[in-house]
Order: C-alpha cells, then sequence, then structure tokens
C-alpha cells in the first residue's frame, strides 16, 4: 500500500488521539486532504500549536489556563470557602457548564492508581494540601470519578484531612437522572440506596 | 462556559471534522493540550498543512497525489487495458489494499446526485470519456458505491459508453463474507440471488 507521504504522516498523527482508530485516521486525513478548505486547514494547524503553546497548567488549582492563576482562581465572584476536587481539567468544564456551582477547583491530574505505577506523590495533592493550610477552605467536595481508582484517591484524600476541621463531603453515586432501573448495575444500584435521601 | 480561548479555537476546528461531535471536539483539543507531547503536536500541525500544501489531485484520473501525474498512472507494472472507476480517493486506497488489482483507476469525486444539485458535469465524468477515447482502454469496471446514486451514476456511464466496444461491468452486489442471511436486507439478498454464480 502506497500513500502519498504527507497522507501517511497525516493519517499517523490523527491515529495518536484517543479513540481514533486507522480507519477513522484514514477518513478523516482524507477529508483534510480533499474536502476541508486551506483556511480551515491553517486554522487547524495553528489551533493545534497555539494550544499547546499557550496553555499552562494554572499554579494555584491545576486547571488548565491561558493565563495564571487561572480565570477561576482569579474570579472575585466566588466563593472561596468551598473547593471541589476533580481528576481533569474536563471535569471542571463539565462542572461549570452545570452554572450551579460557585466555590473553587483543584485539578489532581491523575488519580492514584497503583497497577499503573501512579502513586499519591505523582498527582497534584501535595499542593491540595497546602492550599487547605493556606486558604480559608471550610469544605472540600471530593467529586473524583466513580470507579477504583477514584474512590480510593477519595479515600485517601479523606485520610490525610481527618484531623482537620475542614468539612468534607463526596459527591452522590446513584441512577442518572432519565435512567432506568432495570438497566442499572448492582454497584449502582447499592449506591442509590445507601445514598438515599428523606421525602417525608 | 469559559474555555480558555486557544481550546474553544481548537475544538470548533475539530467541529468541523466529519463525525466528530461537540463532546468529541472537546475530549481531543483536552487530549492535545494535556496530554500530547509538543512534538507530536507540532507534527500533527505541519502535517495538517503538508497534506494541504503538497497533494492535488491527478490531472489524469483524479486520484489524490503527491506527484503529477500520480503513482498508480505512472507505474510501469500496471495493465493500461483496464480501468475501475470509483467515486473517491478513499476507494482506490481500499482497493489497493486488496493487492489484487493491477488495473488504473479514474475517481469521479463524487456522484450524479440531483437531490444535492450535482450533475454530470459537476463530477469527473468529461475527463474519463476522454481518457476511454485516447488510451487503449478494453474494460471498464464501474466500482461507485451500491447506493442509489451510485447505481444512477454506474448507469449514466454505462448509456454514455453504449455505442463504444469497450466491455463495462459492475462489481457484485451481495452478501459481505462472513456474514448471515438473516441479517441481510431484502435488497442485498435479491441482489445476492440475481448475481449467483455456477458452482457445478
Amino acid at each position: 500500500m502506497q500513500y502519498p507521504n504527507s497522507i501517511s504522516k497525516l493519517i499517523e498523527s490523527f491515529s495518536k488521539l484517543p479513540g481514533i482508530g486507522p480507519k477513522t485516521a484514514e477518513r478523516l486525513s482524507f477529508y483534510v486532504a480533499n474536502k476541508m478548505n486551506e483556511d480551515d486547514v491553517l486554522g487547524f494547524a495553528k489551533g493545534l500549536v497555539n494550544v499547546k503553546r499557550e496553555l499552562t497548567t494554572c499554579p494555584v488549582c491545576g486547571h488548565i489556563t491561558d493565563q495564571t492563576p487561572c480565570y477561576i482562581c482569579t474570579d472575585g465572584g466566588r466563593d472561596r470557602s468551598i473547593l471541589t476536587v476533580v481528576e481533569d481539567a474536563k471535569d471542571v468544564i463539565a462542572l461549570e457548564k452545570m452554572k450551579e456551582y460557585k466555590g473553587l477547583y483543584h485539578v489532581l491530574n491523575g488519580v492514584i492508581s497503583p497497577i499503573n505505577g501512579i502513586g499519591p506523590n505523582d498527582i497534584n495533592i501535595k499542593a491540595l494540601i497546602e492550599r487547605l493550610k493556606d486558604e480559608e477552605i471550610k469544605e472540600v467536595i471530593i467529586a473524583t470519578n466513580p470507579t477504583v481508582e477514584g474512590e480510593s484517591t477519595s479515600m485517601y484524600i479523606a485520610k490525610l484531612l481527618k484531623d482537620t476541621d475542614i468539612k468534607m463531603s463526596r459527591i452522590a453515586r446513584g441512577l442518572p437522572v432519565g435512567a432506568g432501573l432495570e438497566y442499572a448495575d448492582e454497584v449502582t444500584l447499592l449506591k442509590a440506596l445507601e445514598g438515599r435521601s428523606e421525602i417525608k
């Protein structure tokens, strides 16, 4: 098989993205070559370079940002007594979309995962502890994913903060809104039962 | 919602690709920003620009190429008496992967589709007719997709070549290898029956 050389290279680049297999990479590359107009392609290329060059990690919260500290940490309108701990910058975006939460964030940039050789020192936990010492935070909400790694990271942080008087909570695990009981797995159902709230 | 500006722009670029929705575009953009190393990102950006700058359409067959005429048209080892007509450059790649076909190609870069306002003059048919006059082609295989548009394009070309002594054929439509009869649609089954070949 002979592709023109520049197509092979682009296919290789697309294949490096998560969830993009060789077939999709080929399809996307041909689309770029054949169908996309030149301005869009140049804008795309520029966008890639800019994202890499302009974005850094906020030294305060670990969120991805083009200014330091980030737009959330510098936002005067936020409640600085409450802090939500998440795994990833994407989780901050997801929570921000809700438009309800007005506190601060702390991005761990990973989870504790012994099987992948990731210990507490490999993620952004130390900075969290420093923040909790220095800032006036009254409540920490642990919003790591409800996975084995997310839960153990949550437990690890809870243990570290055991002797402080900071209130700690974990986001609820239960049935997603709109889902049916019959399709839920046993662990989710158990968590939904455990986390039930009184209605009368 | 506030993304850093460079992220929004990249998300927008990714969203322009086929099959990439806003969620995937977001995921890919964050992957580029957060996880991909700088060399890979620069290579990706360069790849995009190069594909657009270096690739053109072969003036002979319409295939995508970085040289004119393309590597297939200039390949001395190919059978120049047989020519396969396809819709798209990707179809050439698919047929080449088979490693069996040694003839030439003609890429239409589209199909006749009145509903989308695409007539015979909007696709690469005129050049095909010229080629068939000038070159020593004995057989034309129409390998447009087995869709309504692909079939009508096939019929249109067949009609144009009616009075020549060039042999014409249409690729077989039938059950894909490995598929089960029970899952096939009626039209495919009909085509499979119509196209049956004698075994005794």
